[in-house]
């Protein structure tokens, strides 16, 4: 059975939600959103995310129709609605606010309402989970991440075509590679809705947020390093530093933290995860009161 | 009453279409179109339209399922379908065709089965009329047009939350203006779906396809000029050639060719439109067999 | 009655000051200058702003003919010589240094000698003392400002024909906004003779000097949040930073630092100053025993 | 004796014209001017010229308060002005018009009235008549002209620090060398008022303008190459194209075409001046009924 | 047998050839070279290489101790020494001319003394042969083409690390891939020792020389097809061009011309060679007097 | 009597040793390297060299067929080998690691297989001693370092046809100038082989790794300021950054630190070596007990 979705003020179940062909949000990728999750039924710092969805609709200009507050609010309402599916399955899932700018134009009298979604989504550990051991295989395409004058990577939308391309990229080196993308200047970015990590010589590094997401996931990595003494930099990056790190990781809201084997056809390190990786990941565990791997290969044989 | 769109062999009422927002086409910005306009109920160089949009196909490699004499074949049957009403009414239209990828993945077994739909959409000649008395007013946006290593803007595509981010940028200077966009290096590009054009000491100019789109009305004029002994020229084209050219215009499918009056609040030229758009509207008209101008302008008093 | 000013040694009336049409200066923008202002009549932080002059001349290899404790002193002689005048109104105002390289070549026996000069100018407070309680409205151009490897931004010049056509496009917005440039890359650099401040989450942050110049006023505000425990950063800022920010503020020598109420449209933060800006300018007002938004709009009022 | 010029009007000897150091001409850089010279006292091209210098105001936005007819009426007058003196030492000279936008604001009420003057320069012979034997000696730069996007080069003007600094550089390598511009992508554009071409296989090569001025020596060269039956290309060139080059040379108002005997210290060609640069110089000193090279040299004696 | 090489004035088998590791040539990149090929024995175009090579040489300011006319009669006098064992085999064979700085510093007194070769190398048929019925596999790769302004590629050179890092990123997604690079801006340039070609409404298309080698078979072609009527265009081109275009191939001195069957896993056209490829190998083939795809195919089964 | 040099296990004498002209090192710069020196016939620092050397190995993908410690360990016996002619003569000299990918292919069954050898070169002590009194002077050429898209500087390797060129240029300005390259952005890069550093009002700053190599005396310089109490910063750096530093130095292995006193022509500091300089070589001397500047002085008289 599916879960239930909100759209505008209504709840659908999920495979049937459906929008006008004619919106903004499709016609012209003029939509922002934010992706959070749950950890046992729990929304992961959502205000967080909020705050971000927020942030995106500033840039762009979308008036939403609703505070901050009162989509904290819906949303934990759509988690409460779903609650008893997700328990009885022992499930987590993705929650996702997706605000376009409606059916309409951008300015004047005949300017568009917004069009306010809130979405259950399914994690995907069926992909990540067997990744733990053999770690994930990246590939940096050619295809490059937007420039701030374009549209700045900071603000979380949908006109995400280079993404599919750099995914097809990766693909033809290696079907389960992820992609990573470099900026203008040649600088490592980020991949599909995954910022990017790498650790050398002890210290935690990952680009500045001039041409990536800021990410949620990448904070709390920052922060929990920070509690556990690891030293942190954000800095520009390039593929030398990643080829030659000791080791590397993917980090994103559903699995947290995704250890890297390789990339490039070059292995990272020498073991997976690596021990900057383990101890991160066991920190974030107990802080959620979840083993997160554990949690990602238990549900993917489900 | 509305019209009859085609989505997926289905005849259904243009306000009623909707699409899944697990598409792709909505998710990921993973969608391709291109739109064609009728001349009194003819599908103006149909095939033309098709060649770019099996392009934009062959780029981002979707597969509609359909060959190019198909998806011609199927255009027309929408066409005939809605002839009745279009007569009845002695207006035209624009027609266009919508490919997603579908729902599901990019890779293996979980690919997606492509979303394909056949739209006619109002030219929206209310625009456009009044400004072929003023001209219309440009504005060159801070927002620039992605570069060919990001996105190609060739390909003609929905993911286009920049064109949005122009739009609003132009009519904070003027809410009537239309958005110039520049290139990475600071070349004129284009507005949003519509190529531009300069005459400057009787040469018509309009910048290289590096960072436009192939527009068939672009490559309509460019014709036409040709048949009219008028010396044509793609170049990289500043600000500067604008400014200071003797006409400009806007050229798209819905108008075929618009009348530039001011950019940047700087007057174009001394009458609107030109002596060399007024030569190009005639033989464009003349080839189709329908006065443009007087067409736009009676049907948005309609 | 006008101040005096100081020419190559001379005392000339403000209003009578000339200067050759053959001075390079005049001719090929072959000059740089510095400003700072007095507070009750006593300048501030001379030594600093001389320190820059003279990084100036030094990158643009003119020799002034004076050293720079030569011109600290005669600084103030100019300034003796007008402080009847100034305390009579109870004013204060802004005193600047100009070098050009004089009439002549840069090369060999026909080398240009020098002209100098030192310059009592007004503050034009009536400009800036309303905005303390609306917020000035800032507009991000799209002319950029010069790159390095082209005329160094930190370099304190008057080749400065872009900053006018910025001044103009913001003027297309808004005639009462302040234009904000971006450099090659998109980053924010600076507005006319201002630099530029946000704070996010309680960082004070501020574009680095790769593209900016390195204000005097932007060097104490920093000195001063370190005094008030407030973080302070330099970083690559783009607009996204600019929009999303809780506060932003301009800083320049007239007016030490003044509250930015909306960029491009949007509204920055919820009042106006903001509570860092608050704290600032007090802090700032201490140390120079003046108040400075008071005595702004007392003179304004004047 | 001096020559007289003519300031707002009036007539004024050539040594004392002097103007405000208030003007924002002088303040700013808020200036463009243009500049034509005589042949035997006949104003070369001047509505060329004049079209230009109307092309920089409109893209500067400045009102000279005069029309273009009154501007080449006024030219003449000038030159009618000095013609005694002129023709008694069978001489000539540059005639230029200055526009800057005057004292005052750019915006509203305070916006300054433009000030226009109209100049007599000597042509500088001395140092360019030794060169058609030499040739002289070209330095490309590290200081970089400026992109489109921060201050066209099309546009004539006086914010020219770079140029300053170029000129610099070029001494550094030899005290007699000009300065060879780069674009931001290492293009070759100009030297200091100065267009720059080559020939090779025969073909006469010259930049694009998208990073120069549109010279009317460079246009009377390709012009007068058409009539020869000379093959020409405006084309990107970079360095090696200018090191492997048959012939090279700089052409200006004051002096045509200045052949050029070495690039950074290569020498190019085998004669000076090459085969193509003796045609176009005779036919070009044909078309004014003057012998351009022997006049040089006359006159650097005198 | 071995074929015997010259090196400064002495003959030695080919693959006793060595260099002294102290060389320049080895230590810097600082070399220089440039390669020709036979046709049943005689040279092509042996002049046009020679010209290129010394143009490289005047680039890197080399002085090969030898005119291009020695350097022309040495050439052919190791051809005609190794001429008998070629015609037994019924071979053909690479030619290159290789010139260091050799051993000592690039100023003063203690300035090298260049290190000239000349080099009979084999064709390499044996893995072009096959792709006259498959088509080459082409992949862009995200390694770069070095600018103008770090190493122009018109200079034949061997510091060429980054083509190798491009060769083995081609060789990640399909290990028979050849690369192609490339430039700053993202416009195709070229692939290692060869020039890139696409066909695209019956218009012979090929980059503009910023990025590329001069070809010498680039230039072959470019002829044999205005000899035919095929029209040509030198542009700036993109991926997206290559991806829709007809035919594509590559051409280089060891083949000539070698036809593209698929580019970054996109098939191109729909035959292979192309009818425009067979064309221009048909009057290739005629202009030298020997099928070349026929030997080709001979040579790699010998 | 020359050193011996170790080749692929032989020991050779350092004139005598060569490498095959078809070797990919030579014929392709398919090469990386280390370079390490010793203090009285002590390696300094050698693993931080050799991580350095496996890291470009990693990055260029060069299998060297030893491993760290092997490579260690023979670099130790050629040390050994060679300790009684450098006692004898007291001398120190630099000792280099070579890996050429050897002769071959780069896939499949054809691959290269590495070729080793380790160097004993001399110091050059003679260049570097009189510029302790004097100052080294340096100049900023116009040819750019390799951006990291084209081809990593901070992997080492021999490709550097575009350091040789800097080095002509800034031999055009002065003889014995070194030069300075900037990237692609116009950011301070590194000279040939060694680093750069400024000293500003008392901190000690050097350009950040994205354009330069990662060197072992910029890292000892930084740990020594760090001991000494100096702040440092790792920052971009731009010209003005150098013209208007307090002190300036070139770092690079033979000489530790070399002291400049004049960029470009205008003079840096106010003594030679400035006060930060002459700390950090005394700390220097001290921590390898042998005084560097003496010992550089001493070996250039011998």
């Amino acid at each position: 059975m599916d879960y239930m979705i909100w759209l505008n003020g209504e709840y659908i179940p999920r495979g049937e939600a459906k929008i006008s062909m004619l919106d903004r949000g499709f016609r012209l990728g003029d939509v922002v959103f934010d992706t959070s999750r749950t950890f046992d039924g729990k929304v992961f710092r959502l205000r967080d995310h909020l705050d971000r969805l927020y942030r995106s609709l500033q840039f762009v200009r979308i008036d939403p129709g609703m505070t901050i507050d009162e989509m904290e609010q819906t949303t934990l309402q759509v988690v409460a609605r779903n609650e008893a599916q997700r328990s009885k399955d022992g499930d987590d899932y993705m929650i996702t606010q997706i605000v376009t700018r409606g059916e309409g134009g951008s300015r004047g009298d005949a300017v568009a309402r917004a069009n306010v979604s809130i979405w259950i989504d399914p994690m995907g550990f069926e992909r990540y989970a067997p990744l733990y051991e053999t770690g994930a295989h990246v590939v940096i395409t050619k295809t490059r991440s937007y420039s701030s004058d374009q549209l700045d990577p900071k603000v979380k939308h949908y006109s995400r075509l280079n993404f599919v391309m750099a995914d097809l990229e990766a693909a033809d080196v290696d079907p389960d590679a992820f992609p990573l993308l470099l900026d203008a200047d040649g600088n490592i970015t980020e991949s599909i809705g995954a910022n990017f990590m790498v650790v050398s010589n002890g210290v935690l590094k990952t680009p500045v947020d001039r041409s990536t997401l800021q990410g949620v996931s990448r904070m709390t990595l920052m922060e929990l390093a920070e509690q556990l003494g690891i030293p942190t930099e954000e800095a520009d990056l390039q593929p030398y530093d990643v080829y030659t790190a000791d080791e590397a990781f993917l980090c994103s809201t559903p699995y947290c933290l995704l250890p890297v084997g390789r990339v490039d056809n070059r292995q990272i390190g020498s073991e997976v995860p690596g021990p900057i990786a383990k101890q991160l990941l066991a920190a974030w565990s107990e802080k959620v009161g979840l083993e997160i791997v554990d949690q990602m290969a238990t549900r993917a044989r489900a």
